[in-house]
């Protein structure tokens, strides 16, 4: 048997890297990551609730609660980023395969970092842990689309380099605001955590994309 | 290259979304969501079964217990009905899903609403908690039928409107009921929580709808 | 529009209950079901290391490690079990969707149950927690198979009598040695815990089925 | 009915043991599995961030997060490879179903003996449990590809003596490594550790497989 042949034999096996178990790893990674936020929501002990009562024992996990849904919409916006990518694209390589490994290793942080945010918002490294997260979580989608738009082997069809501009614009742009918001936290803290809650809201709602999608 | 171009490109990206990857989204959710509801029912210390024995430390935790089996009838009778839209809709646009993760988000809050109750039924505002919690999750899941319903192009085959209005009614019926236990929890605690146990019962059991599908 | 009308129409959503979905948030509740039993198994705190040493403050995880393999290998007979009914089934009814639902209901108990077990395994009410907690999921996947095969229309071909009442022993057999373990426990704590350490082995290991399977 | 009808019969059963459902299990296993690395990573406690600032107590998390990255890694690799073996693998029968759920066993303990080799990466007992776990995982995958691959009813197609040698040295190689680890531990620690650290950015990278791969 020759190399060329082990060769073939092999290039089938890096074929049958479907996207199908890519998207299933993807969506269970997320689905995890999203449930598992709550955790970050303590119910009241009995201590807590005897001293406060329960109502103002729950007021007190305002905050976390604001995290928390400002954090599933954000992952909600990736995990939705992600997916439209696997409109074009139809098959994975070991690259693209690591580059998911790690966007999941990012993402799979963010039940962290948005614990760190939601307990110590008023500490400007507290802003910086969050933000930086979710700038990686942004470069890693960006990395996907970008290697695997590269060339044509990975995709189902071609790519009209207008709607190649218009997504790169999209996943690029929350990074810009996300590293504004860490360094506004040196002048106003406040006015960073502002920049965080009205981020989600923003990137959620219909861009020019999606006015596009909503007349289709 | 003209914005029209632009335009049937990224059509064909929105009707991309197909329902496979947010039924699997969904079942994602909520078999965490029902699985991590035990971890409202904690292992009796060493400490508490020193001083009351296993058998009454156990018994301690009775009423996590029956939080336990409401809330996840609860969340099965929402996985059915989440799932039995998906016999009508074939596609989805970007509102839907995020009407859908926003869905996501109400019933990954229902492990701490849950516990709120478990722990603190005799206290109205648990009650409350509880009961907008579900009251949330059960107008998300008809904001997503009603706007699903809203025009055909979302949908399968045309609904009829006879069988429109039942599904309406089953949607809207629980959260009417919920609403009057927060209410009457202002008179009685004990009516409120009996109402709670008993909804997910009746919820469960064959409506006229279940009746039709038992001869089918 | 007649009442027949819609008849015909909710016959179509109810057989579009079709077993795929039912079998994916199967998977789902038992990977998280046997992922979370881990949570039983606590990294020593640094005052027992201190104390003790790693290596001794490891060897008292010994019974929550035995634990740990005898539940999750359960688990995995369960699975399989479930798992293989899906061979006959084609459909699914709203019946059948609520056996699975209790049946996840209770599976998702069996962490709780293992911890009880693991932590308190010389009293005869943590083997009698856990022992029952199995014997109620045997039961319900009698009740499944049983309901299921009942009569032919959720069937994807007829079941010839012979296998269907070898089936039906293969999953009432371990039913009755776990309460033979829970009665035993009376007499002998260890003899009852042996069994309950056995059980898992002898169930997991070929039975007439699977000698049949090995030479397929 | 005869027993040869039986046969026939549950042969049916046996062939219907696709790998669909065992792979849709492992993916649920391994999500779980990555995303609760995270847990070892505890938000800092209030009174801990008193003391030494948010910074200082981060840094402080330094090595739970070394631990989470190199764990991570390690869990896709085991991932791409079990997802790799389903190129050439169609079928399952008992056995391959059992290895498999044996597999989740051990790689569902990851975390927490991935927290072990954090919290006490200084003791070489937290090395060797962490190294042990691995190289057990890793003979699980191997003994999953020499049962499958053992003769062709569970194949797709042939495979190359080629090609099942270089997977088979790809596979073997790592427990090589993790047991010169364990061992090296009595010597220094340092180096056991500094080995732990390389091994899965070197098992991530490129082998001779992956070259062919990208020339694919």
């Amino acid at each position: 048997m020759t190399d060329n042949d082990t060769n073939t034999e092999l290039k089938r096996v890096a074929s049958s890297i479907t996207t199908g178990r890519i998207e299933a790893l993807t969506d269970g990674v997320f689905a995890i990551v999203m449930t598992i936020l709550v955790f970050d929501i303590h119910v009241p002990t009995q201590d807590v609730v005897k001293q406060l009562g329960l109502l103002l024992a729950l007021e007190q996990l305002g905050g976390n609660l604001l995290g928390y849904v400002i954090t599933f919409v954000i992952i909600g916006v990736l995990w939705v980023g992600h997916h439209n990518q696997f409109f074009y694209i139809r098959r994975a390589d070991r690259t693209l395969l690591w580059i998911n490994i790690v966007f999941y290793m990012i993402v799979a942080l963010l039940p962290f970092s948005a614990g760190v945010f939601s307990r110590y918002a008023q500490d400007r490294v507290a802003i910086a842990v969050y933000d930086v997260n979710l700038i990686l979580a942004e470069l890693l989608l960006f990395a996907h689309w970008a290697y695997a738009t590269r060339d044509s082997h990975l995709l189902n069809h071609s790519i009209e380099p207008h709607v190649r501009s218009i997504v790169n614009r999209r996943i690029l742009t929350p990074p810009l605001f996300y590293l504004a918001a860490v360094l506004l936290a040196f002048i106003s803290v406040d006015l960073s955590i502002a920049i965080n809650i009205l981020m989600p809201i923003v990137w959620a709602f219909p861009s020019r994309i999606d006015h596009i999608f909503h007349r289709g």
